[in-house]
């Protein structure tokens, strides 16, 4: 945790969007000692009051900007779609000052909206907490959610250089490790690394359906798609704001299917050999370094 | 078990190859109790012996005409490779009525090379039990290695029914499921399932390595990228011994890819929900099917 960081130095916190994330978010909160109020902020009565049992949060509101007046921090963690009315309606209620972050997993599109749409006077930067898990709902969360993952902090370059400092406090506060870079840079890597493979996994997936392949696949298959298995209106969301970098990451695919495809053709077996060679040394590497730093994007 | 089969009217059984799966089919051999004569064949003394100290075998020799002499079956569990010298090698050798399979990933290439070198006179059928693990070398093997996996026997037109009926029997008396398929389907099937699975892998991390982006994948990618850290020569074998069905399902894989590109750029959201939806469906259904049956591929 950074010096000089309190996360006391706030009173209250509002939290919009309990579910998963937001859940752990207050659960860790509590864990990290804060003595001030979690306001949850949600659209249906049932799931704050889910909320509130799981103590997750301390108060509920369905008001948006009855939620956000007075916080110090306001946590954005609804699905991406449900971001623009809730930054208007917010935007009026901010304090100045006011620090606002969402956990969405994309960047770009959700950071360009919220300077849009929020005053110059709120400290708002984009976060993406790499944790998180195939479950949806607040009985999921976990105060440890954040423990040892990274979280990816996205200011912009007009964004003050204390507004992503005191944010990667507060991810640090939580347990997690912190990792600043531009919202465009962040989409680009992450779609190599997580949409891409995404859409890889559903495509494998729906072409061994059109068989009988399916039953005669194993634990590699099992493995490989488990991620095709996610929530297919948050992945609609997350390929529809993060467009021309998936384009790009699906292009390079392409072309690197085209060559492996050639080199078969061609009967290349040593251009092959190099080519599995090459993705199970930089795997191989990747997973020891990966554990011997016990962080990792969760 | 099928009734009628008893692995005991064998007095000697020939393991060509004593690595991970030779040595697993020589301990299951025996978990099953066969009271004959486990014979390993193998090129190096080192591994010979090691597969004698783990109790995978009863005698060792490095003859292979040696040790396939007086064994009423042989199963060849050495990488693809090394089948066209060890078939030639054995074919003079083999008593009549022998039975002869093997446990290759790839089965049109190694049914066609066995039938053209081994004398009429031997029972032979393809066999791939799908059952294995990333590790390699007999340390690695164990008896229940084929318990509740799934077996694939491979005949073709004129191989008599008996001969894949009694390897059916001989792959179940180790703890598999069986289920026969023509070589050429198998290899379509397995194609679809498991080389192009693995290929996609390969692509992904090599993509990833290409800038900094590995450094942010999660556990996600770890999993979905698992088979890449296999053994590059292994795979350059299957992928060159299935090359027409690897192609088309790449050319398959290509036109899915490039339909989801076009709807990305459309930025047609009901279509690719639509096509996220059924992933989810077919792979949540697969599992749970999967799981019930308590049965599986590897």
């Amino acid at each position: 945790v950074r010096k000089n960081f309190n996360i006391n130095e706030l009173d209250r916190i509002s939290i919009v969007g309990v579910g998963l994330l937001g859940g752990s978010v207050g659960l860790a909160l509590q864990a990290a000692g804060f003595s001030g109020t979690r306001v949850g902020v949600g659209r249906r009565a049932s799931s704050l009051d889910r909320a509130l049992k799981a103590d997750a949060v301390d108060e509920t509101t369905r008001s948006i900007t009855e939620g956000v007046t007075g916080a110090g921090l306001v946590v954005l963690c609804t699905p991406i779609g449900r971001f623009k009315p809730l930054l208007e309606q917010m935007a009026g209620a901010l304090a100045p000052d006011t620090y606002v972050t969402d956990v969405a997993s994309t960047k770009g599109y959700v950071v360009r909206l919220a300077h849009r749409i929020l005053p110059k006077t709120v400290r708002f930067a984009g976060s993406h907490p790499m944790a998180g898990s195939e479950k949806t709902g607040v009985e999921f969360s976990r105060a440890d959610l954040f423990e040892r993952s990274l979280c990816l902090v996205t200011p912009i370059s007009r964004t003050p250089k204390s507004t992503a400092r005191w944010l990667r406090g507060f991810w640090e506060s939580l347990g997690g490790h912190t990792l600043v870079l531009p919202p465009h840079r962040h989409d680009e890597l992450l779609a190599r690394v997580s949409h891409l493979p995404h859409a890889v996994a559903t495509a494998l997936v729906n072409l061994s359906a059109r068989s009988a392949a399916i039953d005669l696949a194993g634990s590699g298959f099992a493995d490989m798609t488990r991620i095709a298995s996610g929530d297919p209106a948050m992945w609609t969301e997350i390929f529809g704001t993060n467009r021309s970098a998936m384009i790009k990451a699906v292009d390079q695919m392409l072309v690197e299917l085209k060559r492996f495809r050639d080199r078969l053709d061609r009967d290349d077996e040593r251009a092959i050999l190099n080519w599995l060679d090459a993705a199970k040394t930089t795997r191989d590497g990747w997973i020891s370094k990966r554990y011997s730093k016990r962080v990792w994007p969760g």
